[in-house]
């Protein structure tokens, strides 16, 4: 039998998302019989993000740094915010390097079900971005679900009486569809054909 | 984008079995999302592990004591000892809780197409065990495989002038098979029809 502290590595592996038991205690024994150009640089690049994570205190986003790489970047256009529902909806957003503004990441979206209030994200924050100037649009990239939807309006309305241009990506998105699981042409498309939310 | 940081961290997942680009991302954000229930304890597991992994230098099972849990483990039946292929094998036998002997990991199999020849295997350290006594059975756990039953023969061949009974793992396991893949049932079957080798 493994020992409790294999197990216990294991166990923490099989917990990640896409990896089950079976295929975490293969992932266990890849990184011990690679010891060296495996497990050490995991558990190293581990402690790396571990030491220095951070959540960005302007958008929301996690890095390394505070603020966030995208916020410190001065080639970024300032003045058009895209509005987010998570963290993994910015990376893929950042990952089609089709948005050349900036992000706002709510932490969620609102949600009767769920029991998510507007003061549970942060909406607020993103009012005093927009009431702070400078910023000529925003863009809510919030998912094609009804939640979504009812999250972006809201949004919406919040920055009404604000100098802004508030768009929504084209829903070119399929129904029901998850903006971290789209392909990068659809993606584009639906930024390309974005529209003033009517 | 994320920093370079995360971007280790996704790449040293990324090259984990099951694991690749995207599943890697998603598991990263879990990570981060989650840092005292995920990413904290996946970094001490793996921060233990790293300190005390050794290979046991009586069966080479890979455990966090040398000798390892099975060897040190007085219950275990002393006088019976598998001959495996790899860590995994022993891994899958263990699980499977149908073997109460010992162990011995050979390191791999002979493969005159890789160059593996018996001094690159533990076949010398099997044989001064079984030299050293106390061993009534020697049972052969290599794959069903061409390479797999060569090694067998060839190990057989060397215990044969010993007082020791040589068995096999039955030919219930499908042919090219390789042990760590199997279900439970096959190996408790092909354990149990063991037989001499012939
Ligand atoms: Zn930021
Ligand atoms: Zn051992």
């Amino acid at each position: 039998m493994a020992s409790s502290e294999i197990e216990t590595l294991t166990q923490a592996l099989a917990r990640l998302p896409g990896l089950g038991p079976r295929s975490a205690r293969r992932a266990v024994l890849h990184l011990i019989k690679r010891r060296e150009t495996a497990l050490e640089p995991l558990l190293k690049a581990l402690g790396v993000v571990s030491e220095t994570l951070a959540t960005c205190s302007v958008c929301g986003n996690v890095d390394t740094t505070d603020p966030c790489g995208v916020c410190a970047d001065p080639r970024r256009d300032g003045r058009s915010i895209c509005v987010v529902e998570e963290v993994a909806d910015l990376w893929a957003l950042e990952r089609s390097r089709l948005f050349p503004g900036k992000f706002h990441v709510l932490g969620g979206r609102l949600s009767a079900l769920d029991g998510v209030r507007p003061e549970d994200l942060t909406i607020d924050s993103l009012i005093r971005r927009v009431e702070a100037g400078g910023i000529d649009e925003v863009v809510l990239a919030m998912n094609a679900t009804l939640e979504g939807q009812t999250t972006a309006h809201y949004v919406a309305e919040r920055i009404e009486r604000f100098p802004v241009r508030v768009t929504q990506l084209a829903h070119g998105l399929p129904v029901g569809g998850e903006l971290d699981y789209l392909d990068e042409g659809t993606l584009a498309q639906a930024l390309r054909a974005r529209r003033p939310l009517g």
